[in-house]
């Protein structure tokens, strides 16, 4: 799994400061989660190949997550665009992309679907065989989510030295006992599939959470997650407007993971009044260790 | 007067190409012209003081003229501005803007007006002492309008040493006489105004004009303007391309500005397929030799 940051500041884009966008690689998937203002030309600077990009996740409608992806999808239009376009989102989104498409006379000529989300509950709203996305229901100013991805256990692993063993066994057979089965020889002895097999590699998750409170109610939903991002705002001292703007400090962020026995924390959408990022570094590793910085064009491999 | 290119190419932004934007300074005004996606960047960059800004003309409801204007205005109200914005552009500019601003929850807390357009003649859409700007309307695949900036004429300018010889004329005298007031003398002697000033600058203008097909239609309006912008998306090879997408190229361009006896044509919304600009000016130069590429950052001081 690997991630790239394409931009994790908060509320307005500067010149070097990008709004929330990153772009997730899992079991063949190529996910965009959030679209800030420029985020199509980050995408280009970071050699995103667009057509890979068929969901969008979208975790709340105010700007910073949100006022490029009318420019992406009308620039999928104009690259001629075939392959079909799924929008995750707050209801809403449909209204107010297909409006903007109106007003231009720009109808995309390849599907876009949108999937509206209205549940207060976390719900899967993605699954096929490698993958599945549940919203993890966050409490922001306004209906947010964020977005657990996660992988779904493999195939069991062929122990060939073991197999081996076994004339009878034949590579026709492999793919039986890479769903679990035993083996029955000819003389009616079960090998048991563990004794075939190794297990497969533990599934890896990604939680991403902005833009939100201090929420321990997401504990369970991104409980042992591989990693996590959390949004850090503020810093500790200004927990009071944290509380009132409904966003995160870096220790709050770090107490989260903490709680969710995750692996690695990686925290951004940083206020623009801190002009040295470092500080949410130190102030969330003083509760949680593995803590680390989004940077814009950092990527973060996810093992 | 002064105009800075804030982008200057078409369709979809790019790392170094961004789309339609410009700002213009005129007798103590600061318009901006067209608001494509990361025009508030582009602001930023350029070190334009947002707070100027009072009126934002949009040209048509095509992405890259339009798809910045919703974060600025969203900016503007994180930045707490109080100072009213008028906003002048096609009708549906409003709806989808208020939609925006409803769908995130962040209504501005300065006053904000929409003045849509839907007149397909030339008409007058702001007036003051200073300044007049009328419409220019365009051919373009959706309703679009260009615009033409103009100076009025001012105050006549005293010409101190022609006062001089007449003690009678005092300070207090002279505002009348730079509104064009002859002067009575104690002995009933009229000295006319023409022999006490010296007439104005002769008011400036500038003609935006983006997105168009070849319109002569345009030349009455923008006839003998100081300066004109025109679009020129492709070069003559593409006349065909240009014609089924309502576009310029840049002899049509230059055939423009040569109609309407302009003093300087600028040139820009390049496409995407070509890598060097300078192609432009030199099929436009073969019509009109006071032709100037817009090029992001460059400012054109208009005189």
């Amino acid at each position: 799994m690997k991630l790239t940051i394409l931009g994790c500041h908060s509320a307005t884009p500067r010149v070097n400061s990008h709004p929330t966008a990153q772009y997730l690689e899992i079991k063949n998937h190529h996910f965009l989660i959030d679209c800030g203002e420029g985020t199509q030309v980050q995408l280009r600077k970071y050699g995103v190949k667009f057509s890979k990009i068929k969901y969008i996740f979208i975790s709340h409608l105010h700007g910073d997550h949100f006022f490029g992806l009318v420019g992406l999808i009308s620039t999928f239009r104009l690259l001629n665009r075939e392959t079909e376009l799924h929008i995750y989102g707050p209801k809403g989104i449909k209204e107010v992309i297909t409006l903007q498409l109106k007003l231009s006379n720009s109808w995309t000529h390849y599907p876009l679907y949108f999937h509206e989300l209205t549940a207060t509950g976390s719900e899967l709203i993605f699954e096929d065989d490698k993958v599945e996305v549940h919203t993890i229901p966050l409490e922001h100013r306004i209906y947010t989510n964020g977005f657990l991805f996660k992988e779904k256990l493999g195939e069991r692993k062929l122990n060939i030295s073991a197999i081996k063993n076994y004339k009878e066994i034949e590579i026709c057979d492999y793919q039986n006992l890479k769903i679990g089965r035993d083996f029955k020889l000819e003389n009616g002895t079960i090998i048991k599939n563990k004794d075939l097999t190794l297990d497969p590699p533990a599934p890896k998750s990604y939680a991403f959470c902005s833009d939100t409170s201090y929420l321990p109610a997401i504990v369970p939903i991104i409980k042992e997650a591989t990693c996590l991002y959390h949004e850090t705002t503020f810093l500790k001292d200004k927990v009071a407007l944290a509380t009132t703007t409904k966003h995160s400090t870096a220790e709050q962020a770090a107490k989260i993971a903490l709680q969710a026995n995750v692996q690695q924390l990686i925290i951004g959408h940083y206020s623009g009044r801190y002009k040295n990022i470092e500080v949410f570094k130190t102030e969330a590793q003083e509760i949680f260790k593995n803590t680390h910085l989004a940077e814009t064009g950092k990527v973060f491999e996810i093992n």
